[in-house]
């Protein structure tokens, strides 16, 4: 009896929030599991393993779908509300907490596991689609996919609320459809006629030498270096390879990239510092939050706007490589021994509009998002007969970027996102590199930015970056990060100027 | 009311076992998550994530806990055993679920996750410790381990049970120390002295190719065609590097070998097929049996059955390299095109008695084993105080092999079994060995052996373990698997006349 009443006594000492603890921790090193399992199924899982793995990965997910909508969470979350005394990083985790009960508790187990099926197996049949050009293998799938979408955003919707607000905001809190609208209305207005009048310059710029024979070795050797010198730290993260580059994390000590190598050097080159740049956010994130339901990137948004600004920002700019361009010399002597740093620089900035986002150039990259949110926008909140998207996007291809497809997998079939069910997700692509053009324009009033990165000080870059981004995880929305950090909200005409401004000097255009 | 009565019925018509199995599919699938990890710690992870890392197994191991000793599983285990019409694979699962509630129940979870992230941890103390050649560096955490292991031992015994026989219950059902102790007296006075007068022989016999300029890539590429050569499956498994060669499994379409690269050339050609001969047993598990508690090898010592079998008993036999000779003398022409087939197999042959285990040629082999069965019984059954340890062991190595280590990292801390709390584990190694040895002369009776591998087919020898050990997985244990398969109990006279005679013939001792 004592020892009953002793634990009782205990427990009201201890408060809602250390007693919801220990569930979250579970939930997190279940999560972490899963996080474990994907990157290995993609770097290095055997062919035959996929159908044995799936059911432990199920598994997993079903006992951490249940310990988060379980009663004693449930009730502890409530209590948690209530209490005064809760710190900034608790506060926020009790409301992640909350939001993901919420959203998991809404959606009946039976349609839950049907859509996780229906996507499981939409990624083999929009890859085998995607791999034969036939947009019609897939187009059955994918309608499923927006119907389980939409009705799941239905169940999670408050009074009125849009869908795809619904969806936009499991992505990027504070960016909704009104707000997207202006932001893309702006891209499409400023820089729509903007790239015609670069394609129309006389100045031309050769990429040639960015293809030949880049020895996969030297690449590798490349990447490693670029990680490291853009801040990196090898010693809590890995880097493998994987068919499309990405970035994941287990905590702050364990995050790991992937990239490709390719015979055109730039495409390892640059998702190798774009990865990086994903990879330094998680790394700087406080090791009070790692680990924790707030211990991640801020949003998909704040993500992109990181790896974009090591990406482009940074590394793509003449200044970066000052330093740098004579390692490049060293490890390909036969190809670039003879070519001058300025037009290395030049050609990695060759504005050239084409059919696939993955392999954009800085300057009609947003373009390319353009068109997928206004396809989603349509499909979630016009009911856009999929059957008519192919069409469509050809034609908005065409408009904005002055190409159009000549098969469905160069053109509406080339992203995965919608087979994985990720709709929403596109307009962060577009929304980081604003956020970062924003962040940049920044520090250039209160440094010599150029100036550091001829010095070889990305360090100091990136300690800024920390200060202001990283170390909050999900702490703080994008917006207020943005905030307080320029001290302003977003404002997507620093984007805009960020490009013409290069773009205008480089093609020399007049803006 | 309606559904409830109709789930009551529903659950009476499953039975006990059906409504155990989710439950026990969650067990495995945290099992499953658990390999992963520790796999990929070994192989992969940062240096820096351990401590992060080890609180997410930490509590997965947790959960697995509580799924096994959940009052949910134990009552249905009651019923199972009760019940009638179960397959021999359900029986085995049951009693290996109802052994494994048996054992963790006993244990206060704060003291098994305590344990967890002891362990989780003390890999990385040992591996600096070991670098360091630093033993007090690594002693407070090795006793730290004992006391745990010893405690959970004491929760584990029946009424009398000497602690060092429940653990080695774990690993080998049916050794306990008095059987060992027979086993080990008959290694000890046979083969101490034969090995003296090995080494007394006028026969010398040099291994002086072995060690030159082998290039990495080539040795690579003779790792992925020997393990695939003598059966393993590279479309369910991979092969990756890792500090010290181990083999691992997800299920058995999921089956992982390491090996290392070293200057001399047969230490991972030899770890090779040894890791190979590990996989070839998960991968020839039975599909039903895979990913349940019976889906894994019999024994610890089965499994260094299978494994020495294949780098030993194939892997070092003049017969297996007549067809495969020429592909070394392909990738080594430098190093190997002037050496006869004749003199590389003595090569491999010779026999050297040295510090480190894993380095042990086929005849000492179990010498080593042997000092470390004689030291585990001591600190757990005399309480050897450790830091007694070196001293102890260099004395033994003297004894026994003729040889004295200079630092501990060539002596008591070359290995990371006690490390990862693994008592009881090593006798399976000398155990493996002769297990082999006796399935060697059962194939004898009834075939050519020799023939078999001169044509190069391993494959029917694969067969043939396949049928008789492989696809049972744990459904039987190692006594009966060889009783099974050789008509009699496991006799380790086979083993000492198998070396006798091989190394008798090399070293011309008569015997």
């Amino acid at each position: 009896m004592g020892s009953d009443s002793d634990k009782e006594t205990r427990k009201k000492k201890e408060g809602a929030y250390e007693q919801l603890k220990p569930y979250l921790e579970r939930a997190m090193a279940l999560q972490a599991s899963l996080i474990l399992f994907e990157w290995d199924n993609e770097t290095l899982a055997p062919e035959e393993a996929g159908k044995y793995t799936a059911k432990v990965q199920g598994t997993l997910s079903g006992i951490y779908q249940e310990i988060i909508t379980g009663k004693a969470v449930k009730e502890l979350l409530e209590e948690c509300k209530k209490e005064q005394r809760l710190t900034e990083a608790e506060q926020a985790i009790v409301r992640e907490a909350s939001e993901e009960l919420c959203k998991l508790e809404k959606i009946p187990p039976k349609e839950y596991r049907a859509y996780q099926e229906l996507v499981a197996e939409s990624a083999r049949i929009w890859s085998r689609a995607k791999r034969e050009e036939d947009f019609d293998a897939f187009a059955p799938t994918l309608k499923k996919i927006i119907f389980y979408q939409k009705k799941f955003a239905k169940y999670q919707a408050k009074d009125g609320q849009r869908l795809y607000d619904v969806m936009l905001n499991d992505y990027e809190k504070g960016f909704s459809i009104k707000k997207l609208d202006e932001f893309f209305g702006i891209l499409k207005r400023e820089l729509v006629p903007f790239l015609k009048k670069v394609m129309e310059s006389p100045v031309k710029i050769s990429d040639d030498i960015l293809e030949g024979d880049y020895p996969k070795e030297k690449q590798r050797e490349l990447a490693e270096f670029l990680a490291e010198y853009v801040g990196f730290d090898f010693k809590r993260g890995v880097m493998a390879e994987s068919a499309h580059p990405f970035t994941t994390n287990l905590h702050n000590h364990d995050v790991r990239l992937t990239t490709h190598y390719k015979k055109r050097m730039d495409s390892s080159l640059f998702s190798v510092i774009h990865e990086a740049g994903h990879g330094i956010y998680e790394q700087n994130v406080d090791d009070e939050l790692t680990q924790t339901l707030v211990g991640q990137g801020a949003s998909m948004g704040m993500h992109e706007s990181q790896s974009r600004f090591f990406e482009n920002i940074i590394g793509r700019n003449e200044a970066f490589w000052v330093p740098v361009y004579k390692k490049l010399q060293e490890l390909f002597p036969n190809e670039l021994g003879a070519v001058r740093r300025e037009d290395f620089v030049r050609a990695v900035n060759k504005v050239q509009p084409g059919l696939i986002r993955t392999e954009a150039d800085e300057l009609t990259y947003s373009l390319h998002v353009l068109v997928r949110y206004e396809l989603e926008k349509m499909l979630i909140e016009e009911d856009l007969d999929v059957e008519k998207l192919p069409e469509l996007w050809a034609d908005k291809y065409e408009e904005y970027l002055g190409v159009r497809p000549k098969n469905p997998s160069e053109g509406v079939l080339q992203d995965i996102h919608w087979a994985q069910g990720s709709f929403g997700y596109f307009p962060s692509y577009a929304l980081g590199s604003a956020f970062a053009a924003q962040m940049v324009r920044f520090m250039q009033k209160t440094m010599d930015f150029e100036a550091l990165l001829r010095k070889g000080d990305v360090e100091i870059v990136r300690q800024i970056l920390k200060r202001h981004i990283h170390r909050f995880g999900k702490l703080r929305d994008s917006r207020k990060l943005l905030q307080d950090m320029t001290g302003e909200d977003f404002n997507p005409q620093y984007y805009v100027e960020y490009l013409k401004e290069k773009y205008g000097k480089l093609y020399e255009v007049k803006i």
